[in-house]
């Protein structure tokens, strides 16, 4: 499909125009930027909300997002679903399963799901992931779920893109709670301990609410000369915490919820918490601050990938350095002289016709 | 002080040039290119062993470090440290607060620590992370511990560019337990269960044991249209687990051990399983296709770091795009369209001097 077709149906609100246009985006094919500026015109219309979900593996996000997405669609309220999944050459294909059959299951037009396996994309994969969310709130979803798995910094911040984060735990999150702990879980906005039904799971509930409260009255006092206290309107960068929104933060106490999303306990809490949160974005004016944030965050990525781009492709580098790696491995030469000598014959013209 | 003046303390073996040179890396400061390509000329000469050690917080992967430490130094081996600390607002100056501690007390000259904070950094973190490792290897330590907190990509990643990775779990890792059955904490070649004395914790060694037997069991049936079966000798990206080590991979057969890092319990064997890896790796060649492989990315990552480096800085690519963000932020113009314009001023020489 075309460029041009991809727009066209995109136009028409066709869902196959749609899955092509993600594919397009995921792989970076030619035209993909095209397509991503024509989406960004039509952003922020349909008043469509982001909610970010993220927690441990077998957590059940999942389960949650399914309970979520019926919420939504018995308020006639259309959802779309980006599911991040982490690729394991052994696993992956299991997780995607449970994927597909939800996906497959969804002849509902009103619901769009679609999972990204990470590959090895590292630092791109959250500006891919957003790029994906754009297009799925352009086509007119009013709510878009970026679910990712994991409890380390990286799945938090994609989860974190979306206007509100929901951390999703279980009575068995050992090492959640002390990722809590030790903040490598930064703050999320909602707090859900999922499986509410199995035994402890009340007092770990009251554990990770005495967790919030000891991080919330050291906050401020925390000194430290490696890590100065954060300011409280800070822009962004390390903690987007309670302390990161803006100047109407400390109104937020971020709930903790208890959900089994399986029977569907505690879910409407859940949605109705969403709502809260939404209208507390709205009212502090941190939700047109934070879009301002991350449009500038989002021109910065995407110049930077364009750049990398046009140097990789229209110089001769990657022949360049072809031709050096085997001095590079068998220790003839260092990583460093021959990247510095790569980028002088770049400079000098010799790279290609990109310097011309 | 100056780049000089921190080559020649290098070689004086002065401690002190050495923290400097590590500043100087960790901030990719004026120079840190030149001592690092120095750094370079001296490596695998003392047969230093780099050892990751990773794992969610809280299981005791300090004390485990401070007592392999100890194991080394009772076997006359010099060992430097690298620590990964994640950066929280609230917390990071805890941890490090521990970490200082640690660094303290050690007076002995045969041992090195060193922190380093996550900052922002994300996709740049590995890299520097193994630039510092270079360092305390080009200084002569025998040992070189890489150790981070995390049960996330990112982290078993940095971990992982180490010759031997371990991933220590405590009976408490109700969540790390999930992730290994999901494949997000990719396949280490040591597991540890730390705090072994606590109740369930032989119960929780042989589910881990199972999980592991299951995974092995599976790894070359498994069938997906969007994850291909992993091929027998990969040259790393995705998965560098049991099927990503070369042919003669099939051999090693990760171990689960148990240990109590406080008492000491389990340590030897943990040293030993640490001598048995590196011996395997020498034996069935993956030490040296590994070493090749490490510097093949190595260069390639430089070489990218480089050229982005050159660009923003050589360009008035950050002037360009300042001009613009309002443009953006008000919804007048997409990222797409700002950065596209950007590129092709560049590219016409009206960036700066870059393209002349």
């Amino acid at each position: 499909m075309t460029t041009e077709r991809i727009l066209e149906g995109l136009a028409r609100r066709d869902p196959v125009a749609l899955a092509r246009a993600i594919t397009l985006v995921e792989n970076q094919h030619n035209g993909f930027e095209r397509v991503l500026s024509h989406a960004h015109g039509l952003l922020g219309r349909g008043g469509t909300r982001r909610v970010g979900i993220t927690g441990p593996p077998g957590a059940g996000k999942s389960t949650l997002t399914e309970a979520l997405i019926q919420r939504f669609r018995a308020r006639r309220l259309s959802v779309g679903v980006v599911a991040v999944d982490p690729t394991s050459p052994f696993t992956g294909g299991a997780l995607l399963g449970d994927r597909i059959r939800m996906e497959s299951g969804s002849l509902d037009p009103g619901v769009f799901i679609r999972s990204m396996a990470t590959r090895g994309a590292q630092g791109g994969l959250a500006t891919t992931t957003e790029e994906v969310a754009d297009l799925l709130e352009a086509f007119g979803f009013e709510r878009v779920l970026l679910e990712t798995v994991g409890v380390g910094q990286t799945e938090l911040d994609i989860a974190r893109s979306a206007e509100t984060t929901v951390l999703v735990l279980v009575p068995e999150s050992g090492d959640g709670i002390q990722a809590l702990k030790a903040g490598v879980m930064e703050i999320a906005d909602i707090y859900v301990v999922n499986k509410s039904d199995r035994p402890g799971a009340d007092k770990f509930r009251q554990e990770v609410e005495v967790m919030l409260g000891i991080r919330r009255g050291n906050a401020f006092r925390h000194i430290s000369p490696h890590h100065p206290a954060p300011p409280r309107a800070g822009k962004g960068g390390g903690g987007r915490g309670r302390t990161g929104q803006g100047p109407a933060d400390s109104q937020w106490e971020p709930p903790v919820l208890a959900t089994a999303a399986t029977t569907g306990t505690g879910v409407d809490e859940l949605a109705a918490a969403l709502d809260r949160h939404y209208a507390y974005l709205q009212a502090s004016g941190t939700l047109a601050e934070r879009r301002r944030q991350r449009l500038a965050a989002r021109t910065r990525a995407v110049l930077e990938r364009k750049l990398r781009r046009w140097l990789l492709e229209a110089t001769r580098v990657e022949e360049l350095l072809a031709l050096r790696l085997d001095e590079v491995a068998d220790g003839r030469r260092s990583p460093y002289d021959v990247a510095a000598e790569i980028l002088d014959q770049v400079k000098a013209g010799e790279g290609g016709d990109a310097t011309r």
